[in-house]
Formats: structure tokens, sequence, C-alpha cells
């Protein structure tokens, strides 16, 4: 499955997101996303050694800032 | 909804953007977005650590740095 | 109004910007600016801190390394 | 051989890639990569100093932010 | 003049150009320049602190990660 | 010579590059390049203040993440 496909296949579910310009992981379920990997989350938190550090909601990450993508299981 | 559109849809209202370069978040009105994220805020401060820093008012932030825009809760 | 045609009414006076590699901000009179968002300043001056620490001139700013502009008051 | 066409001959063998804003090694099983060089990987580990360090499963990478592709030799 | 017209012009005259990912700043003829800013450049030194540091002879430099292409006066 | 052109005219020699997230220079004979000045090198070693670090064998490189390409002289 390409990048995009895998990506729009994780949409409605959790996942876990790397930044760049962001110490911590963003975790929240993806709302959607577009060619570019910019992504809408919604109830986002962000995450540091496993610890909720802030809550964030619904969040829009610009897709050439992320690193990578992680599903999370269930 | 898309990335994007969410993002218009937040034109009006009050985001927190956080930048690359740029070690404190920048809060200020949406006053325009196009389609590579570029935003143009107005009545913007710098924000850290929950504390106004320094008052920039009228900002152009260049899409591709952007890490993340949150709306703010009224 | 749209971030690049803020930043296309700018052209002709002093902005100030921060760059992605560099701790310091530009101040400059901006001469030209593209789609991109590339910039072309004169009379550039490099700040940090409030102080001048070095004179410029014309200077080249590329625009995927700009964070943001800001327009200095007069 | 052009580096988009010794990428996809990387397809269903184990790659490591370094990405910019990750201190570690990303090794995984190559399951898709697009023109962009987004990179679906399988049984992804991450590596530290040899070390497996986390397992992270199945994997996207944006392609605009991977320094290299190497792969590993059998 | 444009940013890329203002480059263009700057074509066989010394240019002083610093880098993202480099500390030191690099200081030789342009040789040419594309759309990109991708910038060739002859008889180029590496300079910190105002002290040649290390002659590189002729170098290609990727247009994204320049910060900022200044000329440098006779 | 425009940039991409000099980047052909190395196709099958040395050169050393250096790249945004990597402290080290990769060293290695150009096997390929493409307009996004993607590069794949065989025979690539890391170097670290002129020391062979590591060897990578068969490389690609992503263009965006370039800092600069130098010819190797024999």
């Amino acid at each position: 499955m390409f990048p995009n496909k895998k990506v729009q296949k994780l949409v409605g579910s959790k996942v876990q997101v790397e930044m760049k310009g962001n110490q911590h992981i963003l975790e929240g379920t993806l709302e959607s996303a577009d060619d570019y990997l910019n992504l809408h989350l919604v109830d986002t938190v962000e995450i540091a050694d496993g610890q909720r550090l802030r809550s964030l909601g619904s969040v829009v990450l610009r897709g050439n800032n992320i690193i990578l993508i992680v599903p999370v299981e269930n």
C-alpha cells in the first residue's frame, strides 16, 4: 500500500505523530489528511515519556514538518 | 473536514501557532490563510509559558514553517 | 487580505524578518517579494536584543526559510 | 540507476532510514515509496548505537524529512 | 528588482551565502543560479569570524537550504 | 554552467556531500542525480574530521536536505 493510501486508511483511528520542531509526540484521532500529509487531528494530546502533557483538542499539522506517523494499536 | 478547510473555517477567530524556528507560541486573530497555509495574523502576541512576551501586531507566517495550528477556545 | 497580498503591500516600507537558521532578526526596506515569499531587502541590518549587529545592505532571503515577517511601525 | 528507481528496487527488502528530526535510525521492510520518497515501512524498529530501542510496527515517513536511505545487507 | 532577478544580476560577482545546516559563511564567485536559487559557486571559501577556514573550490548549493545571499562589496 | 548541469557532470566521479541533519560528511561516487538533486551514491563512506567513520555502501540522499555538493579532487 502506498504511503498516502496507508495514511488515508488511518482516518478515523488513533495515530501518533512525531513533528520536526516539537519535542513531544502528538496523539489524536485522524479526522482527515490531504496529499501533502497535512493532518487534521481531533481529541489531540501532547505526550512526553508516555505521560499526557497537554490537551490540544482539534489541531492542524503541516505535512512537511511531519517526521513519522504511527497507528496506535488498540 | 480537510486540513485546509479546517484552517479556512478558523478565519476570524483566535488561533495559536507553533513555528519551527521560534521557541514561542504566536497567538492572534487569523485574518487569512492560503493553500500553502501561509497565515496572516492580526493582534498577534508572542507567548512563552503562558505569559505575553511581545506584541507583534500584524504578522505574516510562512506556511512551511508552521508546526501546528490550534484554535483558541473562548 | 491574503498573506501574499499583505506582503506585497509592504513593498517600500520597513520590515523585520525572522529567519530559520539565523538567530538574529533582519530589518530592512522591502524592495520586492515573489510568490514564494523570497524577499529582496535593501539597507538591511542584523539586529540582536534591540541592538544593530551588522550592516548587510542589499540582501536576498529565501522564502521557505522565513519564519515571520512583521511591518515596522514608524 | 536514478535515485527514485534505486528506492523502488528496495521495496520488499530491509532498509535503514535516517530522519531529520529524529536522533535514531529507523529500520524496517520497505512496503512502498512514492515519488516524493514518502515511505511506508513495516516491522519497523528504532535503533540507537546498534541497539533496538523501540518497536514501531507500521510507519509512514514523510519524504522531505528523510536524510538518507541505506539498504541493509543480509 | 525581484529577488530572482537580483540574484541573476550577481552572476559573475562575489557573494556570501549563509546556509541552514552550516555554521559558517560561504564566499565565492557566483557562476550560475536557477529558479530555485540553487547556486553554483566557484573559488569558494568557508569563512568563520572573518577568517578563511577552508577552500572548497567549485560548490553546488541547494536553494531551499539557503538563508540569505549578500553581494560582497569590492 | 547551471547548478543542475554541474551536478550531472559529476556523475561517475567522487563527491563530498554535506547533509542537513547529519553532522558528518558523506563521500562516495555519484551514480545518479535527478532534478531535485536527489542523489544516488555508491561506495559511500561517512567522514568526520578527515577520518573514515563508517562505510555505508549504496545510499540514496534526499535532495532537499543537501546543503552542498563538492567534487573531490584526485
